[in-house]
Protein backbone atom coordinates (compact mmCIF):
# COMPACT_ATOMS: atom_id res chain seq x y z
CA UNK A 1 0.00 0.00 0.00
CA UNK A 2 1.48 3.94 -0.67
CA UNK A 3 2.03 5.85 2.15
CA UNK A 4 1.10 2.97 4.45
CA UNK A 5 1.55 4.48 8.22
CA UNK A 6 1.73 1.21 9.55
CA UNK A 7 2.31 -2.71 8.80
CA UNK A 8 2.44 -5.99 10.69
CA UNK A 9 3.19 -9.06 9.37
CA UNK A 10 2.32 -12.35 10.34
CA UNK A 11 1.07 -16.50 8.61
CA UNK A 12 -1.88 -18.20 8.40
CA UNK A 13 -3.04 -20.53 10.93
CA UNK A 14 -4.30 -23.60 10.24
CA UNK A 15 -7.43 -23.48 12.47
CA UNK A 16 -8.05 -20.51 10.60
CA UNK A 17 -9.01 -21.94 7.23
CA UNK A 18 -12.51 -24.10 6.64
CA UNK A 19 -13.65 -26.59 4.55
CA UNK A 20 -12.95 -25.12 1.14
CA UNK A 21 -9.27 -24.94 2.50
CA UNK A 22 -8.79 -21.21 2.59
CA UNK A 23 -9.02 -18.79 4.85
CA UNK A 24 -12.38 -18.24 6.59
CA UNK A 25 -13.68 -15.25 5.26
CA UNK A 26 -14.49 -13.88 9.04
CA UNK A 27 -10.80 -14.32 10.22
CA UNK A 28 -10.03 -11.62 7.61
CA UNK A 29 -11.48 -9.19 10.02
CA UNK A 30 -10.09 -10.74 12.76
CA UNK A 31 -6.46 -10.06 11.02
CA UNK A 32 -7.63 -6.11 10.69
CA UNK A 33 -8.96 -6.02 13.79
CA UNK A 34 -5.47 -7.03 15.21
CA UNK A 35 -3.24 -4.58 12.92
CA UNK A 36 -5.50 -1.35 13.86
CA UNK A 37 -4.64 -2.80 17.46
CA UNK A 38 -1.37 -2.97 17.29
CA UNK A 39 -0.90 0.40 15.85
CA UNK A 40 -3.24 2.37 18.52
CA UNK A 41 -0.58 0.51 20.34
CA UNK A 42 2.39 1.67 18.37
CA UNK A 43 0.88 5.46 19.09
CA UNK A 44 0.51 4.48 22.71
CA UNK A 45 -3.25 3.73 22.81
CA UNK A 46 -3.96 0.22 24.92
CA UNK A 47 -7.50 -1.01 23.22
CA UNK A 48 -7.86 -3.18 26.44
CA UNK A 49 -7.06 -0.09 29.04
CA UNK A 50 -8.87 2.00 27.17
CA UNK A 51 -12.04 -0.14 27.31
CA UNK A 52 -11.78 -0.44 31.00
CA UNK A 53 -11.84 3.24 31.21
CA UNK A 54 -15.35 3.21 29.65
CA UNK A 55 -14.18 4.44 25.90
CA UNK A 56 -15.21 2.29 23.07
CA UNK A 57 -13.75 1.84 19.90
CA UNK A 58 -16.14 0.87 17.38
CA UNK A 59 -16.57 0.07 14.17
CA UNK A 60 -19.46 1.54 12.77
CA UNK A 61 -19.13 -0.10 9.21
CA UNK A 62 -16.74 -1.88 6.78
CA UNK A 63 -16.18 -3.02 3.61
CA UNK A 64 -14.18 -5.63 2.16
CA UNK A 65 -12.92 -7.17 -0.85
CA UNK A 66 -11.95 -10.37 -1.33
CA UNK A 67 -9.68 -10.22 -4.22
CA UNK A 68 -7.60 -13.52 -3.53
CA UNK A 69 -7.67 -16.31 -0.87
CA UNK A 70 -4.75 -16.74 1.72
CA UNK A 71 -4.43 -20.58 2.26
CA UNK A 72 -3.01 -22.67 5.22
CA UNK A 73 0.49 -21.28 6.18
CA UNK A 74 0.59 -18.64 3.93
CA UNK A 75 2.83 -15.10 5.48
CA UNK A 76 0.96 -12.17 4.94
CA UNK A 77 1.72 -8.17 5.54
CA UNK A 78 -1.19 -5.73 6.71
CA UNK A 79 -1.04 -2.46 5.96
CA UNK A 80 -3.18 0.60 7.01
CA UNK A 81 -3.69 4.00 6.57
CA UNK A 82 -5.83 6.46 8.36
CA UNK A 83 -8.26 9.10 7.22
CA UNK A 84 -10.40 11.58 9.25
CA UNK A 85 -13.71 11.66 7.80
CA UNK A 86 -15.33 14.29 10.54
CA UNK A 87 -14.43 15.79 13.60
CA UNK A 88 -15.18 12.65 15.49
CA UNK A 89 -15.41 9.86 12.45
CA UNK A 90 -12.06 8.10 10.97
CA UNK A 91 -11.54 5.70 8.03
CA UNK A 92 -8.71 2.77 7.95
CA UNK A 93 -7.98 2.18 4.51
CA UNK A 94 -6.35 -1.66 4.73
CA UNK A 95 -4.86 -4.08 2.65
CA UNK A 96 -3.75 -7.48 3.08
CA UNK A 97 -0.95 -9.05 1.09
CA UNK A 98 0.32 -12.66 0.36
CA UNK A 99 4.25 -12.33 1.63
CA UNK A 100 6.58 -13.38 -1.14
CA UNK A 101 4.83 -12.70 -3.84
CA UNK A 102 2.50 -9.23 -2.89
CA UNK A 103 -0.26 -10.51 -4.11
CA UNK A 104 -3.26 -8.64 -2.90
CA UNK A 105 -5.42 -10.42 -1.11
CA UNK A 106 -7.96 -7.93 1.01
CA UNK A 107 -8.98 -4.26 -0.02
CA UNK A 108 -10.80 -2.90 3.32
CA UNK A 109 -12.63 0.33 4.69
CA UNK A 110 -13.33 1.07 7.86
CA UNK A 111 -15.17 3.64 9.21
CA UNK A 112 -14.34 3.87 13.07
CA UNK A 113 -15.50 6.31 15.88
CA UNK A 114 -15.38 6.51 19.92
CA UNK A 115 -18.20 6.15 22.55
CA UNK A 116 -18.54 6.97 26.08
CA UNK A 117 -20.36 3.79 27.72
CA UNK A 118 -23.89 6.13 27.68
CA UNK A 119 -23.31 5.67 23.93
CA UNK A 120 -22.74 9.23 22.88
CA UNK A 121 -19.68 10.04 20.91
CA UNK A 122 -16.48 11.02 22.12
CA UNK A 123 -13.11 12.18 20.85
CA UNK A 124 -10.38 10.77 23.88
CA UNK A 125 -7.30 12.93 23.91
CA UNK A 126 -5.59 9.83 22.95
CA UNK A 127 -6.89 9.98 19.76
CA UNK A 128 -6.95 13.88 19.07
CA UNK A 129 -3.02 13.03 19.61
CA UNK A 130 -3.40 10.92 16.65
CA UNK A 131 -5.07 13.48 14.69
CA UNK A 132 -2.16 16.13 13.91
CA UNK A 133 -0.60 14.10 11.37
CA UNK A 134 -3.35 13.12 9.71
CA UNK A 135 -4.34 17.06 9.25
CA UNK A 136 -2.50 17.15 6.26
CA UNK A 137 -4.08 13.79 4.61
CA UNK B 1 -37.07 -7.27 6.90
CA UNK B 2 -39.73 -6.67 4.47
CA UNK B 3 -39.73 -9.27 2.10
CA UNK B 4 -37.46 -11.72 3.82
CA UNK B 5 -37.18 -15.22 1.88
CA UNK B 6 -35.67 -16.55 5.21
CA UNK B 7 -34.80 -16.03 8.31
CA UNK B 8 -32.82 -17.49 11.23
CA UNK B 9 -33.14 -17.38 14.72
CA UNK B 10 -30.57 -18.22 17.50
CA UNK B 11 -28.74 -16.42 20.50
CA UNK B 12 -25.54 -15.10 21.30
CA UNK B 13 -23.11 -17.57 22.78
CA UNK B 14 -20.80 -15.55 25.47
CA UNK B 15 -17.81 -16.81 23.92
CA UNK B 16 -18.53 -14.48 20.99
CA UNK B 17 -18.52 -11.52 22.85
CA UNK B 18 -15.05 -9.97 23.87
CA UNK B 19 -13.28 -7.57 25.97
CA UNK B 20 -15.67 -4.82 25.33
CA UNK B 21 -18.46 -6.84 26.47
CA UNK B 22 -20.08 -7.11 22.98
CA UNK B 23 -20.55 -9.73 19.93
CA UNK B 24 -16.87 -9.28 18.31
CA UNK B 25 -17.45 -7.44 14.80
CA UNK B 26 -15.75 -10.66 13.16
CA UNK B 27 -18.80 -13.17 14.89
CA UNK B 28 -21.59 -10.96 12.62
CA UNK B 29 -19.78 -12.86 10.00
CA UNK B 30 -20.73 -15.77 11.02
CA UNK B 31 -24.23 -15.33 11.90
CA UNK B 32 -24.45 -13.93 8.22
CA UNK B 33 -22.49 -17.01 6.96
CA UNK B 34 -24.60 -19.66 8.56
CA UNK B 35 -27.80 -17.89 7.88
CA UNK B 36 -26.78 -18.36 3.94
CA UNK B 37 -25.95 -21.68 4.39
CA UNK B 38 -28.98 -22.71 6.06
CA UNK B 39 -31.05 -20.58 3.32
CA UNK B 40 -29.08 -22.43 0.98
CA UNK B 41 -29.88 -25.76 2.07
CA UNK B 42 -33.29 -25.27 2.36
CA UNK B 43 -33.41 -24.73 -1.16
CA UNK B 44 -31.73 -28.40 -1.35
CA UNK B 45 -27.79 -27.16 -2.00
CA UNK B 46 -25.33 -28.64 0.64
CA UNK B 47 -22.48 -26.12 1.05
CA UNK B 48 -20.02 -28.44 2.55
CA UNK B 49 -21.04 -31.25 -0.31
CA UNK B 50 -20.91 -28.81 -3.11
CA UNK B 51 -17.44 -27.45 -1.79
CA UNK B 52 -16.28 -31.44 -2.28
CA UNK B 53 -17.43 -31.73 -5.73
CA UNK B 54 -15.36 -28.59 -6.71
CA UNK B 55 -17.37 -25.75 -6.76
CA UNK B 56 -16.89 -23.03 -4.40
CA UNK B 57 -19.31 -20.21 -3.36
CA UNK B 58 -17.31 -17.36 -2.39
CA UNK B 59 -17.98 -13.78 -1.26
CA UNK B 60 -16.16 -11.29 -3.17
CA UNK B 61 -17.48 -8.36 -1.30
CA UNK B 62 -19.37 -7.99 1.88
CA UNK B 63 -20.43 -4.71 3.29
CA UNK B 64 -21.66 -4.67 6.65
CA UNK B 65 -23.31 -1.52 8.87
CA UNK B 66 -22.63 -1.92 12.46
CA UNK B 67 -25.75 -0.16 14.00
CA UNK B 68 -26.29 -1.87 17.40
CA UNK B 69 -24.17 -3.85 19.52
CA UNK B 70 -26.11 -7.32 20.48
CA UNK B 71 -24.54 -8.48 23.68
CA UNK B 72 -24.39 -11.76 25.82
CA UNK B 73 -27.34 -14.02 25.62
CA UNK B 74 -29.36 -11.60 23.38
CA UNK B 75 -31.81 -13.88 20.88
CA UNK B 76 -31.71 -12.29 17.36
CA UNK B 77 -32.70 -12.92 13.84
CA UNK B 78 -31.35 -13.05 10.67
CA UNK B 79 -33.18 -12.16 7.57
CA UNK B 80 -32.21 -12.36 4.19
CA UNK B 81 -32.78 -10.93 0.63
CA UNK B 82 -31.31 -12.51 -2.56
CA UNK B 83 -30.69 -10.40 -5.87
CA UNK B 84 -29.16 -11.24 -9.25
CA UNK B 85 -26.64 -8.61 -10.11
CA UNK B 86 -25.67 -10.07 -13.31
CA UNK B 87 -25.43 -13.54 -15.26
CA UNK B 88 -23.03 -14.93 -12.67
CA UNK B 89 -22.88 -12.72 -9.90
CA UNK B 90 -25.41 -12.29 -6.85
CA UNK B 91 -26.00 -10.42 -3.69
CA UNK B 92 -27.22 -11.08 -0.43
CA UNK B 93 -29.05 -8.71 1.51
CA UNK B 94 -29.06 -9.23 5.10
CA UNK B 95 -30.00 -7.30 8.69
CA UNK B 96 -29.41 -8.83 11.87
CA UNK B 97 -32.04 -7.95 14.33
CA UNK B 98 -32.56 -8.05 18.73
CA UNK B 99 -35.20 -10.30 19.46
CA UNK B 100 -37.83 -9.16 21.37
CA UNK B 101 -38.02 -5.52 20.09
CA UNK B 102 -36.60 -5.85 16.75
CA UNK B 103 -33.60 -3.36 17.06
CA UNK B 104 -31.55 -3.51 13.92
CA UNK B 105 -28.68 -4.53 15.29
CA UNK B 106 -26.50 -5.11 11.62
CA UNK B 107 -26.87 -4.46 8.18
CA UNK B 108 -25.15 -6.09 5.43
CA UNK B 109 -24.73 -6.68 1.80
CA UNK B 110 -22.21 -9.60 0.63
CA UNK B 111 -21.79 -10.47 -3.25
CA UNK B 112 -21.28 -13.87 -3.92
CA UNK B 113 -20.33 -15.96 -7.05
CA UNK B 114 -19.44 -19.63 -7.69
CA UNK B 115 -16.29 -20.95 -9.27
CA UNK B 116 -14.50 -23.74 -10.26
CA UNK B 117 -11.42 -25.20 -9.05
CA UNK B 118 -9.28 -23.75 -11.85
CA UNK B 119 -10.66 -19.94 -10.60
CA UNK B 120 -13.14 -19.80 -13.38
CA UNK B 121 -16.46 -18.43 -12.64
CA UNK B 122 -19.14 -20.66 -13.11
CA UNK B 123 -22.92 -21.16 -12.55
CA UNK B 124 -23.82 -24.70 -11.10
CA UNK B 125 -26.99 -26.03 -11.73
CA UNK B 126 -28.47 -25.35 -8.32
CA UNK B 127 -27.43 -22.08 -8.09
CA UNK B 128 -29.33 -21.61 -11.96
CA UNK B 129 -32.62 -23.54 -9.90
CA UNK B 130 -32.37 -20.47 -7.48
CA UNK B 131 -32.74 -18.37 -10.45
CA UNK B 132 -36.50 -18.36 -11.40
CA UNK B 133 -37.43 -17.31 -8.12
CA UNK B 134 -35.11 -14.78 -8.63
CA UNK B 135 -35.86 -13.38 -11.99
CA UNK B 136 -38.51 -11.01 -11.06
CA UNK B 137 -36.56 -9.38 -8.48
CA UNK C 1 -26.00 -39.62 29.14
CA UNK C 2 -27.25 -41.20 32.72
CA UNK C 3 -28.51 -38.91 34.83
CA UNK C 4 -27.69 -35.54 32.85
CA UNK C 5 -29.35 -32.89 35.10
CA UNK C 6 -29.31 -30.62 31.40
CA UNK C 7 -29.18 -31.05 27.85
CA UNK C 8 -28.68 -28.43 24.98
CA UNK C 9 -29.33 -29.43 21.29
CA UNK C 10 -27.64 -27.01 18.31
CA UNK C 11 -26.16 -28.52 15.02
CA UNK C 12 -22.43 -27.63 13.55
CA UNK C 13 -22.12 -24.57 11.52
CA UNK C 14 -19.98 -24.44 8.73
CA UNK C 15 -17.61 -21.99 9.58
CA UNK C 16 -16.62 -24.35 12.85
CA UNK C 17 -14.98 -27.30 10.32
CA UNK C 18 -11.72 -26.72 9.42
CA UNK C 19 -9.42 -27.96 6.22
CA UNK C 20 -9.96 -31.39 7.18
CA UNK C 21 -13.70 -30.87 7.03
CA UNK C 22 -14.74 -32.08 10.64
CA UNK C 23 -15.00 -29.25 13.63
CA UNK C 24 -11.81 -27.80 14.81
CA UNK C 25 -10.73 -29.44 18.13
CA UNK C 26 -11.32 -26.16 20.22
CA UNK C 27 -14.75 -25.93 19.15
CA UNK C 28 -15.97 -28.39 20.98
CA UNK C 29 -14.66 -26.44 23.82
CA UNK C 30 -17.36 -23.67 22.62
CA UNK C 31 -19.95 -26.02 22.72
CA UNK C 32 -19.20 -27.54 26.21
CA UNK C 33 -18.44 -24.11 27.59
CA UNK C 34 -22.00 -22.87 25.91
CA UNK C 35 -24.10 -25.78 27.33
CA UNK C 36 -22.47 -24.92 31.01
CA UNK C 37 -23.31 -21.28 30.61
CA UNK C 38 -27.05 -22.20 29.38
CA UNK C 39 -27.58 -24.78 32.23
CA UNK C 40 -26.34 -21.67 34.45
CA UNK C 41 -28.81 -19.13 32.93
CA UNK C 42 -31.48 -22.31 33.71
CA UNK C 43 -30.71 -21.87 37.26
CA UNK C 44 -31.12 -18.09 37.91
CA UNK C 45 -26.79 -17.68 37.20
CA UNK C 46 -26.17 -15.02 34.28
CA UNK C 47 -22.56 -15.54 33.42
CA UNK C 48 -21.80 -12.19 32.41
CA UNK C 49 -23.90 -10.25 34.88
CA UNK C 50 -22.09 -12.45 37.54
CA UNK C 51 -18.66 -11.94 36.10
CA UNK C 52 -19.91 -7.64 35.94
CA UNK C 53 -19.92 -8.56 39.93
CA UNK C 54 -16.13 -9.26 39.76
CA UNK C 55 -17.35 -12.90 40.18
CA UNK C 56 -14.71 -15.25 38.04
CA UNK C 57 -16.43 -18.49 37.09
CA UNK C 58 -13.16 -20.25 36.13
CA UNK C 59 -12.35 -23.64 34.60
CA UNK C 60 -9.28 -24.73 36.29
CA UNK C 61 -8.62 -28.33 34.54
CA UNK C 62 -10.14 -29.54 31.04
CA UNK C 63 -10.45 -33.38 29.92
CA UNK C 64 -11.72 -34.21 26.60
CA UNK C 65 -11.87 -37.60 24.76
CA UNK C 66 -12.35 -36.64 20.84
CA UNK C 67 -14.05 -39.89 20.36
CA UNK C 68 -16.02 -39.38 17.17
CA UNK C 69 -15.73 -36.06 14.36
CA UNK C 70 -18.50 -33.79 13.69
CA UNK C 71 -19.36 -32.85 10.72
CA UNK C 72 -20.71 -29.84 8.55
CA UNK C 73 -24.54 -29.42 9.10
CA UNK C 74 -24.55 -32.48 11.73
CA UNK C 75 -26.81 -31.36 14.90
CA UNK C 76 -25.53 -32.62 18.04
CA UNK C 77 -26.68 -33.01 22.13
CA UNK C 78 -24.63 -32.24 24.88
CA UNK C 79 -25.24 -33.35 28.16
CA UNK C 80 -24.17 -32.77 31.41
CA UNK C 81 -24.35 -33.42 35.06
CA UNK C 82 -22.69 -31.70 38.17
CA UNK C 83 -20.71 -32.86 40.98
CA UNK C 84 -19.06 -31.35 43.82
CA UNK C 85 -15.30 -31.84 44.62
CA UNK C 86 -14.31 -30.01 47.29
CA UNK C 87 -16.32 -27.49 49.17
CA UNK C 88 -15.08 -24.73 46.70
CA UNK C 89 -14.53 -26.98 43.40
CA UNK C 90 -16.93 -28.70 41.16
CA UNK C 91 -16.53 -31.23 37.97
CA UNK C 92 -18.99 -31.12 35.17
CA UNK C 93 -19.42 -34.16 33.31
CA UNK C 94 -20.12 -33.28 29.78
CA UNK C 95 -20.76 -35.83 26.52
CA UNK C 96 -21.83 -34.46 23.17
CA UNK C 97 -23.89 -37.07 21.06
CA UNK C 98 -24.32 -36.93 17.19
CA UNK C 99 -28.01 -36.15 16.89
CA UNK C 100 -30.24 -39.25 15.13
CA UNK C 101 -28.05 -41.93 15.95
CA UNK C 102 -26.49 -40.88 19.30
CA UNK C 103 -22.81 -41.41 18.72
CA UNK C 104 -20.56 -40.32 21.61
CA UNK C 105 -18.80 -37.72 19.77
CA UNK C 106 -17.15 -35.97 22.59
CA UNK C 107 -16.44 -36.97 26.26
CA UNK C 108 -15.34 -34.34 28.74
CA UNK C 109 -15.11 -33.43 32.14
CA UNK C 110 -14.54 -30.10 32.85
CA UNK C 111 -13.14 -28.50 36.90
CA UNK C 112 -14.13 -25.33 37.72
CA UNK C 113 -14.19 -23.15 40.53
CA UNK C 114 -15.01 -19.18 41.35
CA UNK C 115 -12.85 -16.64 42.35
CA UNK C 116 -13.05 -12.51 43.15
CA UNK C 117 -10.98 -9.94 41.24
CA UNK C 118 -8.16 -10.77 43.38
CA UNK C 119 -8.25 -14.23 42.32
CA UNK C 120 -9.17 -15.52 45.92
CA UNK C 121 -11.78 -18.50 45.42
CA UNK C 122 -15.27 -17.55 46.82
CA UNK C 123 -18.53 -19.72 46.78
CA UNK C 124 -21.25 -17.05 45.51
CA UNK C 125 -24.15 -17.72 47.33
CA UNK C 126 -25.42 -18.53 43.74
CA UNK C 127 -23.29 -21.29 43.44
CA UNK C 128 -24.63 -22.18 47.04
CA UNK C 129 -27.83 -22.68 46.26
CA UNK C 130 -27.27 -25.05 43.33
CA UNK C 131 -25.65 -26.98 45.74
CA UNK C 132 -28.18 -28.73 47.66
CA UNK C 133 -29.26 -30.64 44.67
CA UNK C 134 -25.79 -31.68 44.16
CA UNK C 135 -25.45 -32.95 47.91
CA UNK C 136 -26.64 -36.46 47.18
CA UNK C 137 -24.65 -37.02 44.40
CA UNK D 1 9.99 -26.37 30.05
CA UNK D 2 12.84 -28.60 30.41
CA UNK D 3 13.88 -30.43 27.46
CA UNK D 4 11.82 -28.71 25.08
CA UNK D 5 12.43 -29.60 21.81
CA UNK D 6 10.44 -26.80 19.68
CA UNK D 7 9.36 -23.37 20.95
CA UNK D 8 6.77 -21.06 19.36
CA UNK D 9 6.58 -17.41 20.42
CA UNK D 10 3.35 -15.14 20.09
CA UNK D 11 1.65 -12.63 21.74
CA UNK D 12 -2.38 -12.39 22.71
CA UNK D 13 -4.86 -11.03 20.05
CA UNK D 14 -7.48 -8.59 21.74
CA UNK D 15 -10.47 -10.52 19.85
CA UNK D 16 -9.25 -13.90 21.36
CA UNK D 17 -10.48 -12.31 25.31
CA UNK D 18 -13.44 -12.36 26.17
CA UNK D 19 -15.99 -10.93 28.51
CA UNK D 20 -14.03 -11.59 31.90
CA UNK D 21 -11.18 -9.91 30.03
CA UNK D 22 -8.99 -13.23 29.53
CA UNK D 23 -8.22 -15.47 26.88
CA UNK D 24 -11.22 -17.31 26.13
CA UNK D 25 -10.37 -21.20 27.40
CA UNK D 26 -10.57 -22.37 23.52
CA UNK D 27 -8.20 -20.31 22.36
CA UNK D 28 -5.63 -21.81 24.05
CA UNK D 29 -6.50 -25.21 22.16
CA UNK D 30 -5.50 -22.77 19.38
CA UNK D 31 -2.10 -21.38 20.79
CA UNK D 32 -1.32 -25.40 21.41
CA UNK D 33 -2.21 -27.14 17.99
CA UNK D 34 -0.55 -23.77 15.76
CA UNK D 35 2.76 -24.51 17.93
CA UNK D 36 1.97 -28.50 17.06
CA UNK D 37 1.61 -27.52 13.73
CA UNK D 38 4.57 -25.45 13.11
CA UNK D 39 6.99 -28.23 14.87
CA UNK D 40 5.64 -30.37 12.36
CA UNK D 41 6.37 -28.16 9.74
CA UNK D 42 9.56 -27.42 10.80
CA UNK D 43 10.60 -31.34 10.16
CA UNK D 44 9.43 -31.27 6.93
CA UNK D 45 5.16 -32.25 7.88
CA UNK D 46 3.00 -30.02 6.11
CA UNK D 47 -0.42 -30.30 8.36
CA UNK D 48 -2.43 -28.96 5.23
CA UNK D 49 -0.59 -31.07 2.55
CA UNK D 50 -0.54 -34.18 4.85
CA UNK D 51 -4.17 -33.81 4.99
CA UNK D 52 -4.75 -33.51 1.64
CA UNK D 53 -3.15 -36.90 0.76
CA UNK D 54 -6.20 -38.30 3.23
CA UNK D 55 -3.80 -38.54 6.17
CA UNK D 56 -5.75 -37.32 9.14
CA UNK D 57 -3.67 -36.04 12.42
CA UNK D 58 -5.76 -36.56 14.86
CA UNK D 59 -6.46 -35.63 18.58
CA UNK D 60 -8.10 -38.21 20.91
CA UNK D 61 -7.06 -36.72 24.26
CA UNK D 62 -6.51 -33.55 25.55
CA UNK D 63 -5.73 -33.09 29.03
CA UNK D 64 -5.22 -28.84 29.71
CA UNK D 65 -4.70 -27.03 33.13
CA UNK D 66 -5.59 -23.73 33.60
CA UNK D 67 -2.53 -22.16 35.64
CA UNK D 68 -3.04 -18.85 34.67
CA UNK D 69 -4.77 -16.52 32.39
CA UNK D 70 -2.83 -14.93 29.54
CA UNK D 71 -4.15 -11.25 29.13
CA UNK D 72 -5.17 -8.70 26.23
CA UNK D 73 -1.65 -8.18 24.82
CA UNK D 74 0.35 -10.45 26.79
CA UNK D 75 3.59 -12.12 24.75
CA UNK D 76 3.58 -15.96 25.23
CA UNK D 77 5.80 -18.69 24.09
CA UNK D 78 4.15 -22.34 23.69
CA UNK D 79 6.96 -25.58 24.20
CA UNK D 80 6.68 -28.65 23.69
CA UNK D 81 7.57 -32.45 23.95
CA UNK D 82 7.37 -35.16 22.33
CA UNK D 83 6.65 -39.09 23.33
CA UNK D 84 5.76 -42.26 21.60
CA UNK D 85 2.84 -43.77 23.72
CA UNK D 86 2.78 -47.08 21.57
CA UNK D 87 3.59 -47.80 18.29
CA UNK D 88 0.97 -45.47 16.54
CA UNK D 89 0.19 -43.22 19.50
CA UNK D 90 1.98 -40.21 20.67
CA UNK D 91 1.40 -37.39 23.31
CA UNK D 92 2.49 -33.98 22.62
CA UNK D 93 3.58 -32.03 26.23
CA UNK D 94 2.59 -28.55 25.69
CA UNK D 95 3.29 -25.34 28.14
CA UNK D 96 2.58 -21.95 27.56
CA UNK D 97 4.51 -19.10 29.05
CA UNK D 98 3.32 -15.58 29.95
CA UNK D 99 6.80 -13.90 28.46
CA UNK D 100 8.70 -11.29 30.47
CA UNK D 101 8.70 -13.44 33.82
CA UNK D 102 8.09 -16.74 32.46
CA UNK D 103 4.60 -17.67 34.35
CA UNK D 104 3.19 -20.50 33.64
CA UNK D 105 -0.40 -20.18 32.17
CA UNK D 106 -0.95 -23.67 30.57
CA UNK D 107 0.29 -27.03 31.30
CA UNK D 108 -1.29 -29.58 28.28
CA UNK D 109 -1.01 -33.39 27.52
CA UNK D 110 -1.86 -33.72 24.21
CA UNK D 111 -2.63 -37.32 22.45
CA UNK D 112 -2.71 -38.00 18.62
CA UNK D 113 -2.59 -40.55 16.37
CA UNK D 114 -2.78 -40.64 12.31
CA UNK D 115 -5.49 -42.42 10.66
CA UNK D 116 -6.59 -42.74 6.76
CA UNK D 117 -9.65 -41.69 5.05
CA UNK D 118 -11.39 -45.24 6.26
CA UNK D 119 -10.59 -44.40 9.47
CA UNK D 120 -7.48 -46.72 10.05
CA UNK D 121 -5.19 -45.89 11.93
CA UNK D 122 -1.68 -45.78 10.01
CA UNK D 123 1.66 -44.28 10.29
CA UNK D 124 2.52 -42.37 7.88
CA UNK D 125 6.24 -42.46 6.54
CA UNK D 126 6.92 -38.56 7.90
CA UNK D 127 5.98 -39.13 11.36
CA UNK D 128 7.64 -42.37 11.39
CA UNK D 129 10.97 -40.13 10.16
CA UNK D 130 10.26 -38.10 13.62
CA UNK D 131 10.50 -41.56 15.63
CA UNK D 132 14.41 -42.11 15.50
CA UNK D 133 14.76 -38.72 17.25
CA UNK D 134 11.87 -40.32 19.89
CA UNK D 135 13.38 -43.45 20.65
CA UNK D 136 15.82 -42.56 23.55
CA UNK D 137 13.08 -40.07 25.03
Amino acid sequence: MENAIFSWESEVRDYECDLQGIVNNANYQHYLEHARHLFLKSRGIDFAEVTARGIFLIVIRIEIDYKYPLRAADRFRVDLKLERLTRIRFVFEQEIFRAGDDKLAIKARVFTAAMNKEGRPILPRELEALLPGLESQ
